[in-house]
C-alpha cells in the first residue's frame, strides 16, 4: 500500500456502505476518520482495516451537533490535509402522513439533511484554502421522489440534495468536485433483507439472487470512480442500481 | 356572492400572495381564515375583504409551533368544512454555503418545509374523514434548483415538494387534491422591487415593463383554477412565471 | 354564445381529446379547424358543434406533410387571426426493442414529432407578426419516461418536447404562450377500453370506476385553463392524472 | 497490452470525443471497430492505435441507413463477441424555430437519434444471446434542455434519450448494461475553439484556460468507468462537465 498525506473521511460509518466505503479509501493509501453514532460500533472496521496495513481513526459522533462536527472534521484535518468528506447518514422511515409525528419528522431531517449541510459547509471550510477537496453525498431513490409514507424521509433526502447542488455550483469553480450519488435500489444490508423477509417470506432471503442486491462495496466502488475524475470533467449527479432493478 | 358552507385557509397570509389568494377565495363565496406571524397586520386586507362582503377571519400564527398549526385549521373546520388549505410561507434567504449559520438554516426550514408538513397533515386529518377537499403547497425555482448561495432556502422548499408529493400520492387515491404550484420568476412585490432597485438602479424600477413580474392576482388566479379540475383531471405540479421570463 | 373573430386549430382531431377540444373552443366563440387524417371523420364533430351554434370547418389532413399543415394553418388563418393552436396527434405503439422496425420508428417519429414541429413553426409564423397567440401540444407519460416497450413512441413524445419547451422560450418573450400538457393516466376512449378489456377482461370494462379514466371534456378544459392565464403567469408545463391514478 | 477477445464499436468516431473512446477501449485490449460518415478520415486514428499494438477496424459508414448499421456491428461481432457498442453521432445545429426547415428538422433527427435507435437494437440484438454487453450513448445539455434555436437539435437528443432509457429498462435485466452520458459543458475541439473566437475573440482562444472545456480522453474515461461497473451497481445516466462550469 502506498501511503497519501490525505484525509478520507466518513460521516455515517455504519456497518455496511459507509463501512465499505472507509475500506476502500484506506485500501487506496488514506487516512480514513470514519464517525457514527456510537463509535464502539467501529471496532471491527478498524480492525479490519489495520489487518491490512490501513490507517483509521474511530469516533462517536452525534452529526446533529454541530461541535461534533466541526471537531470530528477538524481533528481529521490536523492528521493531514482533508481530502474526501463523504456524508453517508441515512434515516429511512415510512409512516403514514397522518401518523407522522412532527418528533420524527424533525429528526430523521436533523440526521439526514441539517447534519449533511454542517458536514458540506465545515469540509468547505477547510478545503477552500487550499482549493481542493471532494465531498461526496448519499442519496436515495427518496431524493427524487416523494412515495407514499415517505413524507419525513423524502423531505430529507430532497433536502439533502438540494445542499449538495447548491454546494456544487459554489465550490466546482473554487476546485472543490462537490458529488451526489443516488443508491435507486437495495443494497445489501440487514436491514434490506429484514424487509425482503416481511414482504416475502423466509425462503426468499435463503434463496436471495445474489444480483438482486447492491453489494456494499460496489456503492464504495462508485466513490472512487467520482474520486478519480479529472477537474475538466466531474460528475455532479450519478445513479447506481441493480441490474434487474425495476425503475 | 354565492356563500359556501366552506372554508379556505391561507397559512402564510402576507401582504401579496397569500392576501390575493385570501381575496380570491372570499370573492368566490369561502369563509377565508388567514394567518401570518403578526395578525395585525392583517387588518388591512380583513378590511379590504370585508368591504366586498367576503367573510374573513385574521390570525397571528407561528407556523413553527404545532399547536399553532393545529389549533388555526381546527377553528377554521368549526366555522365551515375546510375545503382549501394553502401553505405560503417562504423565508427567501441567500448566503454563501461557508457563512450559512446553522441557525439560519434550521429556522428556514422550520417556517418553508416544517411547517408545511404540519399544515398538510393537519390539513388531511380533518379532510380525510369527508373524503375531500384541496391542499396546495407555495413552490419556487428553489423547489427544483439549488443555486449558488441558496442551500438554506432550497434545502427547505425541495422538502417541502417532497412532503407535496408524498402527500399527494397518498391523499389523491382518498380523493384529496395535493398540488404543488412553483412560482418561477419575480413576482410583484416591495422585497422583490428593492432587489431589483439593488442591482440594476432606481430607474429600472421606476420604469418596470409591467410584464416583467407576476401580479399576485395572477398566482391567485392559477391557485383558482387548480381548484376547479374535477378529479379525473388533476395537476400535481404545475409552474408559472412571466411570458418574457428567462428559464 | 358570443362570437369572436379568432381561429382555433386542432391538429389531430380525434374522436375523444382532440374532439373535446375543438367542442370546447366552438363552444366559448372561436372558429374552429380541426383536422384529421381521415376528414370524412370529422362529420358527427361538425355536426354537434353546428347544433349548438358553433363555428367549424373538418379538414383530411396529412400532418406528417409539410404542405398539409401549412395549407391548413393558412387557411384557418385566412378566417380569422388564428389565436389557439393545439397540436394533439399520438402514435402509442408498443414493441419489444429488437422487434421494432425501422419503419414503425420513423413513422410515429413523423406523426407524433415531426408534425408537431411543423405545427409550431407554422403557428408561429403566422402569430409573430401579431404578437399574440397560443401553441398548445399535447403530451403523455412518455414523454417524460421511456418505458419497457416504448423506445418508438417515447422517442417521438420525448422529442415533441423539446421541440415544446424549444419553442415556449424563443416565443414566449414575443408574447407567443407555448404549453405542453402531459397526459399521464388513462383517457376514456375506446383503445384504452380495449386495453382495459385485455389485460382486466369483460367485467372490468363494464364496472369501470368512473373515475379512474379521464372525461376528453376534462382534458379540454385543462387546456382551456391554459388559454385563460395572462402573460404574467404562464404555464409551460403541467401535468394532469385521475385522482387515484398511480404514480 | 493485454488481447481481450471482444469488440468494442464505436459509431460516430470523430475526431475527438470518438477517436478518444476507440483509442481507449483499443488500449485496454479490445478490437475497435470506428464507423463515421467517410471512413478515410479515420487514418490518423488507426495510425495511432496501430503504433502502440492496438488493433482496430476503420469504416465509412452512414448511420442513418439500417443496412450500413446493421454490416457494421455484424462485422464487428464476427471478429469477436461485441461487448461495446458506443454511439456517439452528434448533429449540433442552432436556428431559430421559424427558419428551420423540414430538411434540417429530420437530417438532425436521422443522425442523432434514429441512427442511434438503429444501433441499440441491432447491438441488443447481437448481445442478448450471449446475456452480455454494453451500449453507451453520447448526451449533451440539449438531452435535457430545449434551448432557444435548438428545437432540431433537442429534439433529436431527448428522443435518443428515450431511446436510451426504453433499451435500459427492457436490456438491463437481461444482463446488457445501457447508459447515457450527458456531455454537459464543451469538449476541446476545433468546433468549440471556433464558436469561442466567434464570441469571444482570438485572444480568448489563444489564453484559453486548459481546464474550462473537457479533453476527449476524460469523456473517454467516463465511459471506461461506466464499463467497469459491476451489475449490481450501474449508472444509467450520469452528467459530466468541466469543474468551472456554470449550470
Amino acid at each position: 500500500m502506498q501511503y497519501r498525506n490525505a484525509t478520507a473521511t466518513v460521516i455515517g460509518a455504519g456497518d455496511y456502505i459507509g463501512a465499505a466505503i472507509a475500506k476502500k479509501f484506506a485500501a487506496e493509501g488514506f487516512i480514513v476518520f470514519a464517525g457514527r453514532r456510537n463509535g464502539d460500533k467501529l471496532a471491527p472496521l478498524v480492525a479490519e482495516v489495520e489487518a491490512t496495513g490501513g490507517r483509521i481513526f474511530a469516533r462517536s459522533l452525534d452529526a446533529r451537533k454541530e461541535d461534533d462536527i466541526t471537531n470530528f472534521l477538524q481533528d481529521a484535518d490536523k492528521q493531514a490535509p482533508l481530502e474526501v468528506c463523504v456524508f453517508n447518514i441515512g434515516a429511512n422511515v415510512n409512516f403514514p402522513l397522518v401518523e407522522t409525528t412532527e418528533r420524527v419528522f424533525r429528526k430523521v431531517w436533523e440526521m439526514a439533511c441539517y447534519s449533511g449541510f454542517l458536514t458540506g459547509r465545515e469540509a468547505a471550510r477547510l478545503m477552500l484554502p487550499r482549493g481542493r477537496g471532494c465531498i461526496f453525498f448519499t442519496g436515495a431513490t427518496a431524493s427524487l421522489r416523494g412515495g407514499v409514507g415517505y413524507a419525513a424521509f423524502a423531505a430529507a433526502k430532497f433536502g439533502l440534495r438540494a445542499v449538495a447542488q447548491s454546494a456544487a455550483r459554489e465550490l466546482g469553480p473554487k476546485n472543490i468536485h462537490v458529488a451526489h450519488l443516488i443508491i435507486d435500489g437495495g443494497v445489501d444490508t440487514a436491514w434490506v433483507r429484514d424487509r425482503i423477509r416481511e414482504r416475502e417470506g423466509e425462503d426468499a432471503v435463503k434463496n436471495l439472487d445474489p444480483t438482486r442486491l447492491m453489494r456494499p462495496a460496489a456503492v464504495a466502488e462508485a466513490y472512487w470512480q467520482l474520486y478519480q475524475q479529472r477537474p475538466d470533467a466531474w460528475t455532479f449527479e450519478q445513479e447506481i442500481r441493480p441490474f434487474a432493478e425495476k425503475w
